[in-house]
């Protein structure tokens, strides 16, 4: 969702010592009960409408569906059910090394200071294979950080799907792309056309862009 | 299945260089045509009929299926769909480190002469938290080596069930235990009894061990 990444960043590197069940609690109840501060609904809603038809879609046709994100994966999984309809052991994310140890009588993992995996560019193709094993046939983004997964899944036999959303709708969004600091999206449109990756502008091809969205 | 652990550790420390496509491939051919030398049946036929059908009561009743194995999980998930129904997503495992490269102009993971990762003892818990992001409800092991995973199962809140298989039956497979060097089964007989951990008897509890015996 909208803003959640920067701020993945910052959760992924703190909370050092914390067992993972806790974890998972208070990011589950934060994404749950936090407003987005540009569109005054909780984070867990702040997600967009094409994109859950499109994963619905999918997964009518006997797809298997993932979401492989540079952000935490423990900060992400306690609400992609709830948002996305995708369980824990099908994102793919981020993460920091945990330490299996007995707390208080309770066997638990532990957050440690150490970054374990950044998911994110070519470590994305290397967290798909870690974690799901099979090249994705169809691959969704919306940065720059994405076009190593779009290459890797565009690359398999077969028919093959790549796709980009460009970040166009200043209004009922945000509008950003080749200068932005954060999401950049810059080689990856120079290179869509050529490759064959579809770009979806968010403006002109999307109708609602989040549920709660009139 | 039996003998294969041995064989993983060392397949895991070699093919540095090879791509994750070819290893898949290689794996699962040697897999497939390989015949186990005192069952004289290729090693993916060499698994439990009583591990086939508890999956599948567990699957009947909505319960999602791992293997979480010291094996390789790049070994493991060419063949686990063909014997345990399992897919590749659904294995945890061992695993070297793979780097993103353009290879004769495709795009490939290629395995790197470095251990990422050891899902053994206390590394299984880590592992499951990994790829799955739940603790498991039930599991179930053969070793001192699934101890951790055991005691992670069963710390859960609700209800929760431990098994390890005992390989008591030296004549249908093998007899092993307390003073063997690869898999042994001790410290978990001494502790199953206080934990609630349930120990199977291969040679009593057993009617069918492999698929392929009368």
């Amino acid at each position: 969702a909208a803003g959640m990444k920067g701020l993945m960043e910052i959760i992924l590197a703190t909370h050092s010592g914390m067992s993972a069940s806790d974890f998972a609690q208070e990011a589950g109840d934060w994404l749950r009960t936090t407003d987005h501060p540009k569109f005054k609904h909780p984070y867990v809603d702040v997600i967009y409408q094409p994109q859950l038809e499109l994963l619905e879609y999918l997964r009518i046709n006997d797809f298997k569906t993932f979401i492989v994100s540079g952000g935490g994966i423990a900060f992400m999984r306690p609400v992609t059910k709830q948002a996305y309809g995708i369980p824990p052991e099908q994102v793919v994310g981020s993460s920091v090394v945990t330490e299996y140890k007995t707390v208080n009588g309770k066997q638990e993992l532990i957050r440690m200071p150490k970054i374990n995996f950044v998911n994110d560019k070519a470590g994305k193709p290397v967290g798909i294979d870690q974690h799901i094993g099979r090249r994705p046939i169809l691959a969704f983004g919306n940065s720059d950080s994405d076009m190593q997964m779009i290459e890797y899944a565009k690359a398999g036999d077969g028919r093959r799907l790549a796709l980009f959303v460009h970040h166009t709708d200043a209004g009922r969004e945000f509008a950003y792309d080749r200068k932005s600091h954060v999401g950049t999206l810059d080689k990856a449109l120079d290179q869509a056309g050529a490759n064959g990756w579809i770009i979806v502008d968010m403006k002109k091809d999307w109708k609602r862009i989040f549920p709660f969205s009139k």
